[in-house]
């Protein structure tokens, strides 16, 4: 745990010069729009502790696989998240002397992530080994309005000589990746051009054969004025960039406004590429600083209208949960539904692939509570687009006739994770994928989009639950062996309750959702099951005989569901058990005991009962949460939040402000002692949760409607969160003393509030 | 399956050059000597498809860990058995055309390992492109009398012309592993010296740092004369020669002879070992080719006097097992007890590690019955020795108290494979380690080896085994949660029945042992359990609770064992069910497929019943051989053998038969396609097994009588055997009428035949 972040409700301060936290700071301070991003990094040459990381959104590297002993099935390579061209770099000289805080006294250092505005900002006093002293006041912002785009006004303020200050904006394309094997390179120089204050790289990602341009243009301020200056040009392999010296006397601010553009051939034909970033330069260069930044700000707001959690009382939780709706936002915007919510967003490169369970299991409800439909919608179709490599994933492992099998970790698709305890046993994946529809739907109320591509998901997933389980003749009962449930601290088990659970649950949604789009689009029925072969009778059948006949392991003693069929041959003790100085397990245990003990690093059963809580009541959640929850040591971050929402429901108010607590400011408190490598974004959505479907008492009921049953934890004055739902724009306000609920739409709405119906008028607001 | 070799009883023939299967040859065609070894390669160049290979015990590189998510206890490495210094390499130039059997035309090719005497013979008629052509007779071997050397007599008739021969003997440390990453390169040169008709070189390995020098003289003779000859000598980077011209007539024999060294500084200071290489040169030069090849071939003579199996009626099954008997001394002599039975010997690269259980339960019966004593005890030794390391591996999965896991595989002792569904939990091997001392110790009866070593092993074992399993509330017994039995078919399994048994059987053990050693070396056992800080009392109770209260997992409607908790929920169904063509299953199926399939790739339970046959009744063996054996598809190398063995057992004699056939050509045939990667050298010693153990009924009794129950297959006409016991040498032979045992030794020897108690003079036998 670190403490040296400033608290603040909306910004994220760093007072005084860190530097052994810095790769720490630049995780958390990292920028991005959904489509490129990178760590908080500085402009200026440092040759201290850092990880410079730019990315750009879909492009990655495929690692080869390498494995002692080969398995059938594996994928031929994982997905790398790349770092791309670095466009921030600005290198400043005073005479002879470089500017790198590393090297110089550092005074008046602060660095601020603006997260209400959307921008980093950083000033300090550095005093060289000369003796010269100048101020910098660096303002950086990656555009949510040009997506393509990122901006930089870098001012320099000799404090105590006059001097020529040569500043060398560039672009540089010969970085590597910190997990690169053997210093290996990801790109090759397609080709490169300067001109008077710009200059272009197109680089060429190995293997993939990814095209990106990063283009950047230069103008210069002095006294509040634009000047002309002399541009010398510079290339060198893989880098780009304007050397320009200036004349700067004592107390003149001069200004560097670097304007860049990240263009890939994703969106664009590659040798189209440089054309279009030359026409992007002169876009935002004409536009200007000043402008885009007010753009920036005015769309952050926008953004924060309907995002926003206010809590009174706490400034640390306050600022915590601003943080993780920021870093959601700037992942990802659904704006592209080629996207996905990577692991570390652009916030790092550890871990490959964009695309985990953490999407649909985690981030879909906060998007579709915090953002217009179409980018929930979006999340889904992803996934639909992904079903034919879905398909053939599962004839990869033996699956036929149309059985789809999700990647765990993808960028395209394609399988690109290679434990085959996870590839091809955490299979569970599959059903939080189906499960993301039914939550769509539920959300929205859009039946439609189960005929226009939910149901071919769904028949297509159920397809491969009914080839994965097996009859056990010993057990009279379908079975499902050898898999790995979210609790990954168990692996190679049978009968996980949550994935017999989810398999049988979702032939069960198929089966509904079937004569669902049967009623309601029978021609897109009918053209559906011919082109994919679905022989109703006969599948439907097997559906319903699996659903009846699953096997679901069960204590009879404790009435608690078995997390798995060996389950209580475990030695059970508490996590309170374990040794001082053991924790994290799995830093100090080795695998085979972890995976022997008790202890859960995310409670499978809990999960299960999450997802499904109406199907059960509230002493078996009880009874369950009691049983695991003292063997959860969470060390995964997906989950405390979900624990936190079930002991908001089991009213253990202490427990649930608790577990809060863990996932709130797990990167701006360095929780894990791993924030360096980047933040961990996809838990933030779970840290929503938490306070949505947690504190709130957030639900939909099966016919549609908006259930709330809000309390406002014991130490807050006040909690207040945004949501939008079919239409409505709602804010939700829990005191001590009262709950109320205003509409922001003009038109009414009707929900329940503890349980009780309440019709609120357009604009109107009521207190209960 | 492929049958381009000739059959013959003692030789290994290719009658013509089989280009496609030339790596194939060499595998085969390999020789050892225990210290360095190869394959069966060209001296000449070879442009082809070739796997140049030449080895020297015990030297090896530790290549770095790479796994996708890093598991706690991880080896840092694994130990790639190392290609060394090419040292059997004679360029011939014939004026200025390389010979090469790859550029021109080839006739009367034969390539012959002669396994009776040991030695690798080949001759050809290479017809150049220019018309030329010339004989050559090519002779080498591996000395195990001199066992740094090794020489070769490469003898060249020009038969259409008179012309300058240039040969080129030379060394060339610059070598490649063909699995190395990147063509990383694992050797050094230190040094290297040219004298006339010598060069020697000194190369070093990168990180482990083991120096070895290769030396080499060269003799020529003509007309059957020793002649002085022009010798230009070639250094290049890690590579040194002696470049010869000769004037050579049409007709005239030049014979090349090259005697070669390879001492490395596991035996010596690595700054002598280019002095040592000298006079090892001299000294085998001096003795001579011909010399040294009637040496070895007395030696080899000797070998087969106590080695030898002969099967009367049928050539391939006796160029079979000859073939295995042959590898398996050419790959371990037990002079020296750092070393160990490596699973390709000196016939390939691939697999790290010197050392696997294999060693154990399967070679050591081997040599137990074939070798001098002292070869199986070093093989034991070699264990007690690496007691220590055992110790800190268990240490590092968090066992205490002087708890031992020996590694899965090792090269020095340490843990050097890393898959943890191996590493950590195929745990069985350190039951087979407790079960060799046993076996060692009733064979020989040399109880002593308990008191000087067994008992520290077997207490540091049973240490484990009781920290391993945890007590299970629901069974109210013993489990042992978390492991991967001799099947890999299934990992992470709780309750493998064989594990378990064989935990349980080592605490038996280790209390017998206990009593024993107090009983014959009550010092010693005070010393030991001080220095182990043995608490006698409170370590055996709970070594007898566990004994008294294991779990082993059983179907009482089939009245057999499960080889694991949850065997009888999978799918059941013969071998015979799986669709053609989708066979080794390892070769077709995803690896979750096969985990839930009831497919075994060794039979557990069998492999338990075939250790301790004793504890059980026939019946029993028989229900669970048949339960077994039909989901067994052997694709382990070392299965068949112990089905072969239960099956003559159990009177199955085609059964036994098939099992037999699938082991004893399983590379002369290469009938897993594999073969060109090496040969299976520790599945030979199952071969021998399946002879003495299967055919010969050979058992030694509790109170440590030899017994027998020979019968001969029913289309040999005869079988016989040679094993040595306790101080005898017996030869066993079967044929459809009778069983003749003779008796080498002076002492008479009282065995049983057949249940049936039979008392053999010396050097007389009895027939039955």
């Amino acid at each position: 745990m670190k403490h040296y972040l400033t608290q603040d409700p909306w910004r994220i301060v760093e007072d005084g010069f860190h530097r052994d936290y810095n790769e720490i700071t630049e995780s958390v301070m990292s920028l991005g729009n959904g489509r490129l991003g990178g760590r908080g990094s500085f402009e200026e040459k440092f040759s201290g502790k850092t990880l410079q990381g730019n990315y750009v959104a879909g492009v990655y590297y495929p690692d080869k696989t390498r494995v002692g002993w080969w398995k059938n099935g594996y994928p031929e390579y994982f997905a790398k998240v790349l770092n791309a061209a670095n466009w921030i770099g600005i290198d400043v000289d005073i005479e002879y002397e470089a500017l790198d805080l590393a090297q110089c006294e550092v005074r008046d250092f602060r660095r601020v992530l603006n997260m209400q505005e959307g921008y980093l900002e950083r000033e300090f006093v550095a005093v060289l080994k000369s003796g010269k002293e100048v101020r910098v006041n660096a303002k950086r912002f990656c555009s949510i309005v040009d997506d393509e785009a990122g901006a930089i006004r870098y001012a320099i303020t000799p404090l105590n000589f006059d001097a020529k200050i040569t500043v060398t904006p560039y672009v540089d394309g010969g970085i590597r990746n910190r997990d690169a094997n053997y210093d290996e390179t990801f790109w090759d120089e397609v080709r490169k051009e300067t001109a008077y204050g710009e200059a272009y790289i197109q680089l060429r990602t190995r293997k993939t054969g990814f095209h990106v341009v990063t283009g950047m243009c230069v103008e210069i301020e002095q006294d509040g004025v634009r000047i002309d200056y002399q541009s010398q040009p510079i290339k060198y392999e893989k880098y780009v960039a304007n050397r320009i010296s200036l004349d700067c006397r004592r107390g003149q601010e001069t200004v560097v406004y670097k304007y860049a553009v990240n263009l890939s051939s994703l969106n664009m034909p590659s040798d189209s590429l440089m054309r279009e970033a030359h026409t992007a330069i002169q876009t935002i260069s004409r536009k200007g600083f000043d402008r885009m930044l007010v753009e920036q700000q005015q769309a952050w707001a926008d953004k924060w209208k309907t995002n926003d959690i206010t809590i009174d009382g706490d400034v640390a939780a306050q600022q915590g949960i601003r943080f993780n709706i920021f870093q959601l936002n700037q992942t990802y915007t659904g704006e592209d539904e080629r996207l996905n919510i990577g692991p570390k967003g652009f916030t790092g490169e550890k871990y490959g692939g964009s695309t985990y369970w953490d999407t649909e299991a985690y981030c879909l409800p906060f998007y579709l509570s915090t953002a217009d439909q179409k980018v929930a919608r979006n999340l889904l179709i992803y996934r639909h687009k992904q079903l034919g490599k879905a398909i053939e994933n599962a004839q990869k492992l033996g699956f036929r006739a149309g059985a789809a099998l999700y990647p765990m970790v993808t960028m395209n698709g394609e399988e690109c994770h290679n434990e085959w305890e996870i590839t091809f046993e955490e299979i569970h994946r599959n059903g939080a994928i189906a499960y993301a529809i039914y939550d769509y739907v539920r959300y929205t109320g859009d039946e439609q989009y189960l005929a226009d591509y939910g149901l071919e998901v769904l028949i297509a997933i159920s397809r491969f639950w009914s080839q994965r389980v097996n009859w056990s003749k010993a057990k009279n009962q379908y079975v499902m062996l050898g898999v790995t449930g979210p609790n990954e601290y168990e692996n190679n088990v049978n009968n996980n309750w949550y994935t017999n659970y989810i398999a049988a649950w979702t032939l069960r949604y198929t089966l509904e959702a079937v004569e669902k789009v049967k009623a309601i689009a029978p021609d897109r029925y009918a053209e559906l099951i011919d082109r994919i072969h679905f022989r109703e009778e006969k599948e439907t059948a097997t559906a319903r005989h699996i659903i009846d006949h699953m096997h679901y392991p069960f204590d009879p003693e404790r009435q608690v569901f078995l997390q798995q069929s060996d389950f209580l041959d475990k030695d059970l003790m508490p996590v309170s058990d374990i040794p001082k100085g053991q924790r994290p397990l799995n830093q100090h245990w080795s695998w085979d005991r972890i995976l022997r003990s008790c202890f859960i690093k995310q409670a499978d059963v809990l999960q299960g009962l999450y997802f499904f809580e109406d199907e059960f009541d509230t002493d078996t959640l009880k009874r369950n949460f009691d049983f695991y929850e003292p063997m959860t040591v969470h060390e995964s971050s997906l989950s405390p939040c979900v624990h936190s929402i079930q002991a908001s429901k089991l009213g253990m108010k202490e427990k649930a402000y608790e577990m809060y607590l863990r996932t709130a400011r797990l990167d701006l408190d360095d929780y894990n002692n791993d924030t360096e490598d980047g933040c961990h974004i996809t838990s933030m959505a779970g840290t929503w949760l938490a306070v949505v479907k947690g504190f709130g008492g957030m639900r939909i009921s099966h016919d549609g409607q908006l259930q709330l049953a809000p309390y406002c934890p014991e130490n807050w004055q006040a909690l207040s969160f945004k949501i939008r739902f079919r239409g409505n724009l709602l804010a939700v306000t829990a005191t001590q003393a009262d709950v109320t609920v205003q509409n922001f739409s003009t038109q009414p709405i009707t929900l329940q509030v503890n349980g009780q119906p309440l019709t609120i008028a357009g604009n109107q607001s009521q207190t209960v």
